[in-house]
């Protein structure tokens, strides 16, 4: 059992402060970040992956005494899609979040009181932003992959096409390049939930009671959203709760309704509320092509693209995917690009763990290969 | 312009109490209903067409000094697909609604109070079991059609099924014979969006607030549920509000926001919480196949089919009209079964005017000739 601990790195004074795409300054930041694997001298073994809407740093191994490992544990390690003992792999919690990276929950220096919606709106660019000042600190001037699956992959591509300089190489997996109507529509709902429990008191409930019935609301459309039709059916069909009988009543009758009950009721003990929200919008505003075409946005790009999709995804739909690739390939790129058939839906990143081992430890080591011998 | 006004019919000495399918007695039940166009000589020109979720007894032409028709006025009328210059069209409202029938929040004759939550739980089959009574009070034995989309189109069903002597043919629009852990954790959330709502207390709200922001919560997410992920790109894509810029703030950036708002804003004036409480409840308890399999439960019925499915609709996939079709035909039924291409999503029935009316108009005069020719 291989131990992590998270880390912070601070950076404050200016020009470390962050100018975000709103125009507000915000600083000091901190990141929560973990390592896994080892720098090699060179510091050419680099990768960075990043987490999804309500994940952490804590992407592999385990933190002391706990029983469950980071989230991409299953991807990440000796031997295994993201090989900690070739590559020495970086994960950090987005800012905006909760887990340890600075958000609305931070308390604010200049008032002594948590942010609440008093913080900033952060974009995906100014995550990556605050990102870059991580890796200028561990000084590492080329990323030898950028890769993360849904939210995690916008910041993949933002890395590719701001920051073209610092990546090799990117995997995007089960992600976009635009916000489509639906998905607006869906976060919007999340939003609604959250600020209509009153609870929320306009997103000042720090040290009172947290808005925990329209979080658990919010976070259980998310779950309807992660899985397929197929999923859902296979794991839960009509199953009935213990009586196995309808009750005629409000209560849960089937388990799909526990199911959605605990994951969300889990849920509400691990992530703050106003994240959430400033989460959401960040992917709401998150549209590579908003002033121009994706074609030329993509033209900036230098990396290879491995891009990842799955049959089954109706959140983050293959042909969203497929727009990337032919934009990408507009520019001549060195682009792979794979639809996993899949029935877990969103989840399948997280889930479909075979497929991708094969995938990604592939295209790493064709990348490893091209750094050393066409010294790139 | 054609007027139309709603009726009622009152059922009330036993035995016309009805016994619930959870054995609950309930009565006297009222029963609003319309009807367009005249029932010939033989009554033998009837249809019936059930609404589906929040709709009612309304389906056709006009309401006296209103500017919108009914609901389906699009196919019912004078040339269209259910013709009145042909036949005698029937709509009511289900029991557990709100527009006129007996549902939650109807006087509880015995405590001169609105129901609420003490209103007993109705199924489909208890809604079909309450239709029944009125078409025996209109002196009908036979019904031409029994016709419906969505939760309508399970009422034809259970029809075709429990009543299969007074049902020459069924339409059976975007529908299924068993609700999904997808569809049934859809609803799970909206019924925690409206429960969730400190207004709703219970269910206890008549002459106070009504819960409206937690029933708009729920109407929203069915309104995402309705349309398709094409369909909302290309009517609202990413196109922004007033402003036509970012807000940087948690006010509506995007169209899709303020459709949404708008759409739920207006239906929490028009529809009742209970109600949309129990009849989703009565959704997640359809399953014609519980006790048996759905070849089985077939075999009772004698009518003609047509089956309508719609490419995008995903709230209720075509596959499951599919499975519907297979069984009808393993009893050697005359099913005519058709997947219109279309990007409206499950809205589709009620927009989708060219097609259904083609289809319809066609099984329709198909069907009298039978009822006269063969003696049916």
């Amino acid at each position: 059992m291989q131990i992590v601990e998270t880390r912070y790195h601070t950076f404050a004074e200016p020009p470390h402060e962050l100018k975000l795409k709103s125009g507000v300054i915000l600083g000091p930041i901190t990141l929560a970040y973990e390592t896994y694997g080892t720098l090699n001298k060179d510091k050419s073994n680099a990768i960075m992956v990043f987490h999804s809407l309500t994940g952490d740093a804590h992407a592999a191994f385990f933190h002391k005494g706990e029983e469950k490992p980071g989230w991409w544990d299953s991807m990440i390690g000796p031997g295994k899609g993201f090989d900690t003992d070739k590559y020495f792999v970086i994960c950090s919690n987005v800012i905006g979040g909760c887990k340890g990276s600075t958000g609305p929950a931070s308390v604010n220096p200049k008032t002594g009181k948590p942010f609440g919606l008093s913080f900033p709106f952060v974009t995906i660019d100014d995550m990556v932003a605050a990102q870059r000042h991580l890796i200028d600190h561990l000084g590492i001037k080329k990323l030898l992959c950028v890769s993360g699956g849904s939210m995690g992959g916008l910041q993949a591509l933002i890395w590719a096409t701001q920051y073209p300089e610092y990546v090799q190489s990117v995997i995007a997996i089960a992600t976009n390049t635009r916000h489509t109507a639906q998905q607006i529509a869906l976060h919007e709902v999340a939003r609604q939930a959250i600020m209509g429990d009153p609870d929320w008191q306009g997103g000042d409930y720090y040290g009172k009671s947290i808005p925990a019935r329209g979080l658990a609301l919010a976070r259980m459309i998310g779950h309807i959203t992660y899985m397929s039709d197929k999923s859902m059916d296979e794991k839960f069909g009509r199953k009935l709760i213990a009586k196995e009988r309808l009750g005629y009543d409000f209560s849960h009758d089937f388990e799909v309704e526990n199911y959605l009950k605990y994951r969300s009721g889990n849920f509400v003990q691990r992530f703050d509320a106003n994240s959430y929200l400033y989460i959401l919008k960040s992917l709401d505003y998150f549209d590579m092509a908003s002033e121009g075409k994706l074609t030329d946005v993509f033209a900036r790009a230098r990396a290879h693209f491995l891009v990842i999709s799955f049959t089954s995804d109706w959140l983050y739909p293959s042909y969203q995917s497929k727009e990337m690739v032919r934009a990408l390939k507009a520019n001549d790129l060195d682009v792979s690009d794979i639809e996993i058939n899949s029935s877990y839906g969103h989840d399948a990143f997280l889930v479909e763990v075979e497929g991708q081992t094969k995938l990604i430890s592939h295209f790493l080591t064709r990348m490893q290969k091209g750094v050393s011998h066409a010294g790139k």
